[in-house]
């Protein structure tokens, strides 16, 4: 509405027209377990700057992982996909998928080695200024960067995409120290109203510094493009909530690293 | 983090700098009742603009609304001050207040009637471009605003800051055509659970296209600078809510006016 909207448009498109995207894998190690993780920035971008911790869905890091990291490093971030399965254990089926999740889902102590080992990764990359970090996780990385914030890890802010958000241990709420940020489907029947209530309990009594926005119409997986099918099956792609969800993230981050 | 970002900011601190702008009073009727509104603008802007309702909280248009008005004709808007209660009617007391505000809670059909009346108002105002158009409003305000849409108004979206969700008639969710964003305080003691529930269940049996954004920490009043006191009272400013909120109605409006 504002003239000054043209300006800053073109410059922009200029900008996202001379980016020079970089992928880089990384090895790491969780004792003996390998785990392969990778880094994505734009190499045009002078200067350190905050870092983004990407946690996948249920079937580990996939080309979806990878699109949201190169959308980060062209806002000017450097992403790293977090590897909690461990190198090379990538559930094809939702059947192993499923099995995969569920035996971190029910270990929230080697999840939250595992977030944790990529997170000290993320914040070891050259380009990263240490002091603003923060993660957000998709469906099961939703969950795991909840469970992040839990182990008082040290970040800006977290962001939980469609996450799962109970908790065995809700006491453990009050060792969040970062900003917590949830994005959810008011339609998802993954995450029953019981685990809202809790949650929403967990942080009242922990003092956190949370918000929730819920999507009308969206189920489980709104952000994920590639999830077909009708909201009856209870995960499908959701264009609005997918853009919103975006741009409140966008939001988010403005603020956290202002 | 882009260099981008600072001529905007630049231009936009001179556009701001030379921003003129102009209240105008407005009175208008419902049959023998006279409302006396006003209407915002910047008259530095040119051509015209979408316009804004504004809906006052219980004790009728106050400096309040008004400060909101100027807000928005900064932002490039076109604002209008609804008056539901009728033109010298400010309830100075919470008692009274409660009394006015209970008036018209009590009868939809008039309260929709009103800011209605309001609407049209709005939309005949010179500068205002009459096929963008939204509404939003505070406390009994944001009440009236998805009164609003359950009357069917043709608005490009509504905006409710921490109002009531309450509906004694839950099928008018059907009538409702325009965006619908609820901007809710997590701790908000005068929105209970079950009226949540059944808002929710509302817009979800509906159809609506509607989003509701929950701050931790905030309760009642969380916009409103002149709520003092503790949350325990159940109605208190909230710096993080006021400031989050406000920035999720730009983005809203830069959706459903682009």
């Amino acid at each position: 509405m504002k003239s000054i909207l043209l300006p800053a448009l073109f410059l922009s498109a200029a900008l996202v027209a001379r980016a020079e995207i970089r992928v880089q894998t990384v090895e790491y190690k969780d004792g003996d377990t390998v785990l392969e993780g990778s880094v994505t920035w734009d190499t045009t971008v002078p200067g350190n700057r905050p870092g983004i911790l990407i946690v996948h869905q249920w079937k580990g890091i996939t080309d979806y992982e990878q699109k949201r990291a190169e959308m980060l490093a062209k806002l000017g971030y450097v992403a790293f996909c977090a590897d909690i399965y461990g190198k090379g254990v990538r559930p094809a089926s939702p059947q192993e998928a499923g099995a995969t999740a569920g035996k971190y889902k029910n270990d929230r102590a080697l999840l939250r080695q595992r977030v944790n080992l990529a997170l000290a990764q993320l914040r070891a990359q050259p380009p990263v200024d240490p002091k603003r970090i923060a993660a957000l996780g998709y469906c099961f990385g939703g969950t795991t960067v909840i469970e992040l914030a839990r182990s008082g890890a040290d970040t800006a802010g977290v962001v939980s995409f469609h996450g799962g958000l109970d908790s065995p241990s809700p006491a453990d709420g009050k060792k969040i120290r970062t900003k917590v940020l949830v994005l959810h489907g008011a339609d998802d029947p993954f995450v029953p109203a019981k685990d809202l209530a809790a949650f929403t309990a967990e942080m009242r009594d922990s003092g956190v510094d949370w918000q929730m926005i819920s999507y009308g119409g969206a189920v489980h997986s709104f952000s994920d493009w590639n999830s077909k099918g009708p909201n009856s099956g209870g995960a499908a792609y959701n264009e609005p909530a997918d853009r919103r969800s975006w741009e409140a993230m966008k939001q988010f981050f403005a603020e956290i690293f202002r």
